[in-house]
């Protein structure tokens, strides 16, 4: 796994390599549809360019208030995953602009059969380690089509040498991250993060979930401060196990970035522990990769402690199983 | 608290009588800005009407793309709630058409100044014992500007009758809700719905973390099977606390019924228990209405089980007060 989460800077580079058909902007909204990983790439790239109307659809359906000038993304790394599959095909029937990115499959199949334009990545990889291959090809061809700013393509081009610059501190027996994990080991991990940046920590969880078989919570500011801040308080003996992290990126509102020290100070005496993380890179889409990175190593330390295998999910696999017999 | 809760009915009648301006609907896209009970207002209505093209926007800024055939609704329940006032200056100052709901407070004296149509609900309760108040209005707005479909308005008529009719038995030493606040006491509460009515459930959370002072945690379907389901394993000790909640309405994917049935039976071993909740009414509206009375139950008895008062909220008081002093 830490060999697979040490490729993200070969996947981005090897993504300049694809050829990326253009998708037409019409000046609508991008709806990206997809689940897992596949989702979290559209969630990132949505976090990049706020300027840009993305929505990222992680269900069976898109809305019906669908319009002509809106475009669809379709992305599914094995190119077999049924929610994807299904939105796609009520795209297609809508008669939508449509871009498909997987590395085969039924989607990647119909995409051809369809005429819809496609990005055909490799294949072969747990789909949570290709985040690489899943965003790269979804940012380039935005970025191509106008719909996200230029500068991401170029921030793309240099996150490969900046990540492999930063690998070596984001592991190893000294590192922030083993250390991370420690603190989450036998403990109840909880991350927040701001609106804006909120899919690094449901990211963080889902990493978490998968490799590491280990719960984990995740909630945005400022809304948490509406409510979740009151509730950690019972059951205290598991409270008192809660280590909280609060990913700190200096895009975030000034009244956010206070609200984050206010509340970690007004939970400190209940739960067991705070890490404030702040994100190293010199632009977003470097700080964001960066802490995506920081929380895989954290995951994949995890499963080390709980003595599990971080590439083995059985349940995932079974519901596969089951739900292809209904 | 729980007359308050019994008094959900009262609000909604309550607010057929109220003067609801027009909003002049562009064929554009709903803003909803609020936090907290107002976010949940707008989270609602939007899982009412899905074929509305409605956001809710719970952060201090609207997006940069906001057009000019959008229209903004501000809702805060006391008018002083800086997220959302911080959203409707923007929302004016872009002229975009807006809408206020509030019971008083800078942004009910801001929309008198600047001639923005407004609804003044009565005040003086805490404001997520003011769904009511705050939901109604906002249906009716949209209803009568044919933003949504006019069925919900004759939905929302008959709700207050509907659940007088539900509430005895969803209060009570024989309750369901009590039996549940029972389960979820010294355990953690685990809330999964559809993603479109993920607001329920999350919704659920911050009412056990208001009212209760309990941790909660939430995820969708099928989302949550695609990362989450992995992780109900570690710490065991944790893990074999959890007491999960489905909340399935019929409206539900055949898919999405059939994940929550496998989902399910995956973690049964893992946990210390389950509880499908099917909700009662004879349409969408007084489902999510009863759901959400419910779980209001759930976390007032959850409160007395651990002897906490359930209006007292000293932490965001404090948080209040000292963002008020930088």
């Amino acid at each position: 796994m830490i060999e697979l989460i040490r490729q993200v800077p070969d996947q981005i580079e090897g993504s300049f390599r694809l050829e990326i058909p253009g998708i037409e902007p019409k000046g609508g909204r991008i709806y990206i549809c997809g689940m897992g990983g596949s989702a979290a790439s559209g969630d990132i790239i949505r976090a990049l360019a706020p300027e840009t109307p993305i929505e990222v659809v992680r269900d069976y359906s898109l809305p019906a208030f669908l319009g002509p000038n809106d475009a669809v993304v379709a992305v599914s790394y094995s190119g077999n995953t049924e929610e994807t599959l299904s939105a796609y095909r009520e795209a297609v029937n809508k008669g939508a602009a449509a871009l498909v990115i997987a590395s085969g499959g039924k989607l990647l199949e119909a995409a051809k059969r369809d005429g819809v334009p496609w990005v055909a990545i490799p294949g072969g990889l747990p789909p949570r380690c290709a985040l690489g291959w899943l965003m790269s090809p979804l940012l380039l061809a935005l970025a191509r089509a106008g719909a996200v700013p230029s500068r991401l393509e170029d921030d793309l081009r240099t996150a490969p040498d900046f990540l492999r610059g930063q690998l070596p501190s984001l592991e190893g027996p000294h590192s922030p991250t083993l250390d991370l994990a420690n603190k989450f080991y036998n403990r109840l991990p909880f991350i927040y993060a701001s609106t804006r940046f909120y899919p690094v920590a449901f990211r963080w969880c889902a990493q978490l979930n998968e490799n590491a078989k280990s719960i984990a919570h995740s909630a945005a500011l400022p809304e948490m401060d509406h409510n979740e801040v009151s509730g950690i308080v019972n059951p205290k003996a598991f409270v008192g196990e809660v280590w909280a992290v609060f990913l700190r990126f200096p895009e975030d509102y000034e009244r956010t970035s206070a609200r984050a020290d206010i509340t970690a100070e007004l939970i400190r005496d209940s739960v067991m522990g705070i890490t404030h993380l702040k994100p190293e890179g010199s632009c977003t889409l470097h700080r964001v990769l960066w802490t995506l990175i920081f929380g895989d190593m954290v995951s994949y330390y995890l499963a080390l402690a709980y003595k599990v295998d971080p590439f083995a999910i059985p349940r995932i696999d079974i519901l596969k199983e089951r739900l292809g017999k209904i």
